[in-house]
């Protein structure tokens, strides 16, 4: 069996202990006599496979009782969409903080639904740090006040959530959800694509506190309709509900290895390294500000298109792959996630120090 | 290892040769060193997987070059919506025929979107059949007209395709895909959730001739623009990766058996022999007209409500499970799929003839 070394910003690799498990699984889930590719989701195996990956998540984030978890469809660009027909009430605007790539597609596809207004930018330095929050200018009337809590394409984190006063703060924490502590209970309403580390495609994480429940436009299916959803238990119609048993045993392997703090330290620690050898070796460059910078899309840049190009190729002959920068951005992009093994970072690492050598060798 | 007999609606059952080879690839798929659930969808590999899946799709329908095929989220009952955001541009209306649960709730979602016209309903005497082609209205200037190919709580099904001149065809397809051939050609739009014939929950097949790719309504998410989908082959965001590759597992095995010829055979001989059983045995009763009795879901009902539960009690101890009819109609369902095992069938027909003897002895 071959296992390659991905830092794909997702889908993102998996640990092989949880895919074992779903092999294992794969045509008789514990003695059921079926699949859970094959469950309808009426059944008592499936509803227990939901209830204990709803159970997991919210004892990894604590999730309050004010806040209902729900796993829908569509992936996070279409709830850029989604969450302005829930949110975005006639009559109001909603605050966008733009950070980056994401942020700024986030606050693009809500202009479409109501009053969008961009509270702060750093679009004019393109996207290298967070603004300070004094230059942000906050609505106080807004519905909600909307942030990227990592941007991937730019490799821009914020170190925690800001204070916008009585406005709830809506965040898309795709890519960093569960590799660090959040305080659900500030937030009116967290959303994340599964793909990157709770499972596969095909699976969006919302999280909502109760009274953010509203009308939702006329417009919205019953499927997207987040108060709808609610009060049906996520069963609307069909759940994806494979990608959702995926999630649950993510969500159970990460509590079996600490919980969200320790995957935290691990995010925090590999980054460290990974920027240490950046700024130690003159090939490679991260425009990141110190301050930002992100602890799972590390984001650096060499010489020329043409040296970037060699390095990815050099990578991948060393089985390291999916390095290479999002498409609007360009340069390396080093993705660590919850299920990145410690023996892909230790390739990696060594591998940028050799590649260094090497060209110093051949200048 | 265990394996019921399941003859659930949806998600269904799987052919135990697809589920193992699910299993077999599922830490490394085909020595690529990645697991088909952790593949970039941008990565040479899942392009290759979702193509052959399409490519598989078009030679199984003879899908002609005019028409699209998409894989996108959100389940058919989205798409209720969804389609009317595509297809119900401002100033249109739309026919819909209802025969059933599931097409009285595709009109009811795209009356949101636009105006919308019953061209016919069965809904007069409790869905039991398909109202004569000469008492439909059809409105020639109508931006399509849409009908669901099999009413799976009711049990009723279309023989073929009603003539509707020069509007537009929109079949939700979603409960008899590739159980029996169906001209394309004839169709401006077909849909399909996946996880009856074609995989597992969360995803949706979307069949569309390009001149039907218009507008769609500002507010409709990119995701689920079908232009925009056409456009970028799929990829507007995330695809349900996982899930396309099941579909596209499916299709491979269905081509491998004989494509759909053979397996409307296998649906036709099926249902006839459980319709042959119920006809005969005064114990069970099918209130569908013997003219549009659905080969995919035959329903039935006992004498009461009492009796019916102690025929799925009996069955479950036979491993014969989910029987149980639609919450909005009750009795007993029997789902058939491609992939319904023939000894599932087997023990089903024994059981219904012995379970009617021991009633009869009983009594």
């Amino acid at each position: 069996m071959r296992r390659i070394h991905s830092f794909a910003s997702g889908p993102s690799c998996l640990p092989e202990e949880v895919l074992c498990e779903i092999r294992d699984d794969l045509l008789d889930w514990r003695g059921s006599g079926m699949s859970v590719l094959e469950m309808p989701f009426t059944c008592p195996e499936y509803r227990a496979i939901a209830a204990a990956a709803e159970r997991d998540l919210r004892a990894l984030l604590a999730i309050p009782d004010s806040h209902r978890v729900l796993f829908l469809q569509g992936g996070a660009y279409a709830h850029f969409d989604l969450l302005a027909m829930n949110l975005l009430t006639p009559g109001c605007s909603a605050d966008y903080i733009v950070t980056g790539l994401w942020s700024e597609r986030a606050a693009l596809q809500a202009r479409r639904h109501g009053a969008v207004r961009i509270a702060v930018s750093s679009a004019h330095d393109g996207h290298r740090g967070i603004p300070p929050h004094a230059r942000w200018q906050l609505d106080p009337a807004a519905a909600y006040c909307h942030l990227t809590s990592n941007e991937t394409a730019h490799g821009v984190q914020f170190n925690e959530l800001p204070d916008t006063g009585a406005v709830p703060l809506v965040v898309d924490v795709t890519s960093d959800f569960l590799t660090r502590p959040i305080d659900v209970s500030r937030c009116g309403l967290l959303y994340a694509s599964a793909q990157k580390n709770a499972g596969c495609a095909g699976v969006t994480i919302v999280i909502v506190r109760e009274d953010m429940l509203r009308d939702a436009a006329v417009v919205t299916p019953p499927a997207f309709d987040y108060r709808r959803q609610a009060e049906a238990r996520g069963c609307v119609n069909t759940p994806p509900t494979f990608g959702i048993y995926c999630a649950g045993l993510m969500f159970a392997w990460m509590r079996r290895h600490g919980g969200v703090p320790a995957f935290a330290q691990i995010a925090e620690r590999r980054s460290v390294r990974l920027y240490e050898v950046i700024d130690e070796l003159p090939l490679y460059h991260c425009p990141v500000d110190r301050a930002h910078r992100s602890r799972v899309n590390v984001c650096f840049k060499l010489a020329t298109p043409e040296l970037e190009r060699e390095f990815l190729d050099e990578a991948a002959r060393h089985e390291l792959h999916h390095l290479e920068g999002h498409a609007a951005v360009g340069g390396i992009r080093v993705s660590l996630h919850n299920a990145t093994p410690e023996r892909s970072v230790e390739t990696l690492l060594a591998f940028m120090r050799e590649f260094a050598k090497r060209q110093r060798t051949a200048a």
